[in-house]
């Protein structure tokens, strides 16, 4: 198996990007493609030890589209990395792209290359997260800002296939991420996805209340991608703020200071639970072929861990069980 | 000082909500005002000891506005807990009202009743939050679910004033919440806003991330409601999964059990200052009188809390203040 790289990348690219992805090659025995400047990308993979014995291509890309850039740079740099990986996956050359580059140009280089799935009008990134009872799928984390109504209920049978199918949950708890309980709370949008998905699907357990986010209540929760994307940060940047106050506060006392090193101990414990680095990506469920999106400031270990993810829903076959769940004549 | 509380309003209303009134009455020497059918809320009080010292009066209103309710509500039922509460400051009988119900009917009845502010269109919830740094203020945190541009520009300047005058910040830095830190990222409304805050506001520094929202990098946050009251029920919700999570790593091991209660004392120190009851609620800011919104759980110490707020609110001049620097006179 081939997986490509979008060497360019995220906030540490290109040197953080090749350290995970050859570290990956190593560990999993595959082969990469390393998509970027060819000069650069080969520079920097040379100057790691030990890579004369990896799988390792490096497919030229000469284009970057930066973080900051609109998506629609893709049209005028039509040989950069992020859209040359995409065209790899398209053309059957790797099984699968992994990048953690600007997400936008990710969604609409991944869209031109792959194209849809049928039935579904537009991709979701569907992101793990931690539970007290173990895990969930949210989606969309970021893929459209803004959504419809009906794009919500096709989020919802692809969660319900990638909980199934990859979390391992038999009957997965479909909700709706919304402000309350109540049906009638909402915004225009969560209130006519909600009649919707209450008519059409029979797994659906109502709105979800964003306190509830990390109850284990659902297992696949729907939202437009601002909102996900949202959720998903506030709940970073809230553990990152807990890790340090918790050091300061433990610092406080002597008692604290001997408490310190076990609590903090304990905290790593829960902290790798929630570390978007453990999971690596989000895969981008709806186009017609794998791409898994890191987050910006992927480490290494992160990348490594994204092309892990890759590897793993390459090798089973979650685009047809995809495909299957989501062809319309099978909807009602 | 008098201050009307909705005897009504919340999830563990009426008795919590008397409770907390009675308590704040007795500590801050102040008049209360429990609203609410008669019969009921004096049953209720009297039902507690010790409470012939206090100052309460009780104002009926038959009707209840129930939590999952319309807001529209407010107009079927002239004679709810919530209006009338509303009622009373605007006729200048409470300095203040307090109320833990509907948030939409709370909204709705006080500019009903109070009026808007001059130069602002709609009012916003603000909510204090901790930060690394200290505290900051988000608005609006649900009283208006969808925004416009310049509903936003409004908050902000509502924002800076309240810092100021209530948080003690000398020269608040206005952020806009949104998904990236570049001006071109976000929604059709974020990104507008950004052109308008940053045309109008020396004090604007620009998008704030989700992750950075308790990062201290921002001493007035603006969003649409939802966006903000989504951000704060993740915060809340994952506090709750992180002490639960770590109560449950600490108990695996011998050694964890030995460094429980020094985590768990140290942990609290910390979740109190995310904890919204020791905050009590969040004024709406933008109406012509002073109306505190608290969460709908909120216990009897939240609720004691809220008045205290109300009481410290009504003590400054904070709707002078407001409407000094909202004039449009002042603007440009």
């Amino acid at each position: 198996m081939r997986i490509a790289v979008d060497a360019m990348g995220g906030d540490f690219a290109p040197r953080t990007v090749i350290e995970g992805a050859l570290a990956a090659a190593d560990r999993l025995s595959i082969g990469i493609t390393l998509v970027g400047p060819s000069d650069l990308v080969e520079r920097e993979v040379h100057s790691f030890k030990k890579v004369r014995h990896l799988n390792i291509e490096i497919a030229d890309a000469p284009d970057v589209i930066a973080m900051g850039e609109s998506s629609l740079a893709l049209r005028r740099k039509p040989r950069s990395s992020i859209g040359v990986a995409a065209d790899l996956v398209a053309r059957g050359e790797a099984a699968a792209m992994v990048t953690a580059g600007n997400t936008g140009a990710a969604v609409l280089a991944a869209r031109m290359a792959l194209g849809m799935l049928p039935g579904v009008d537009r991709p979701a990134l569907a992101t793990t997260i931690p539970t007290l009872g173990g895990r969930a799928v949210l989606l969309d984390s970021g893929a459209n800002l803004e959504c419809r109504p009906s794009n919500l209920v096709q989020f919802a049978a692809m969660g319900a296939v990638y909980a199934r199918a990859i979390l391992g949950i038999g009957a997965p708890r479909v909700a709706l991420l919304s402000i309350g309980e109540e049906e009638t709370k909402g915004t225009e949008l969560t209130r006519e996805a909600h009649r919707l998905l209450k008519a059409e699907r029979e797994d659906f357990v109502g709105n979800l209340e964003a306190r509830d986010l990390f109850s284990g209540k659902a297992d696949v929760i729907v939202c437009e991608g601002i909102t996900g994307n949202i959720a998903l940060k506030v709940g970073e940047g809230l553990v990152d703020a807990v890790e340090k106050l918790l050091h300061r506060e433990l610092h406080r006392s002597w008692a604290g200071r001997l408490g310190l090193r076990l609590a903090v101990r304990a905290f790593r414990g829960f902290r790798r639970r929630v570390d978007y680095s453990e999971y690596g990506g989000a895969p981008l469920l709806g186009v017609s072929g794998l791409c898994i999106v890191g987050h910006g400031r992927s480490s290494a270990k992160a990348i490594g861990n994204a092309v892990a993810m890759a590897h793993r829903l390459a090798s089973g076959d979650l685009i047809e069980a995809l495909a299957h769940d989501l062809t319309p004549t099978q909807v009602g």
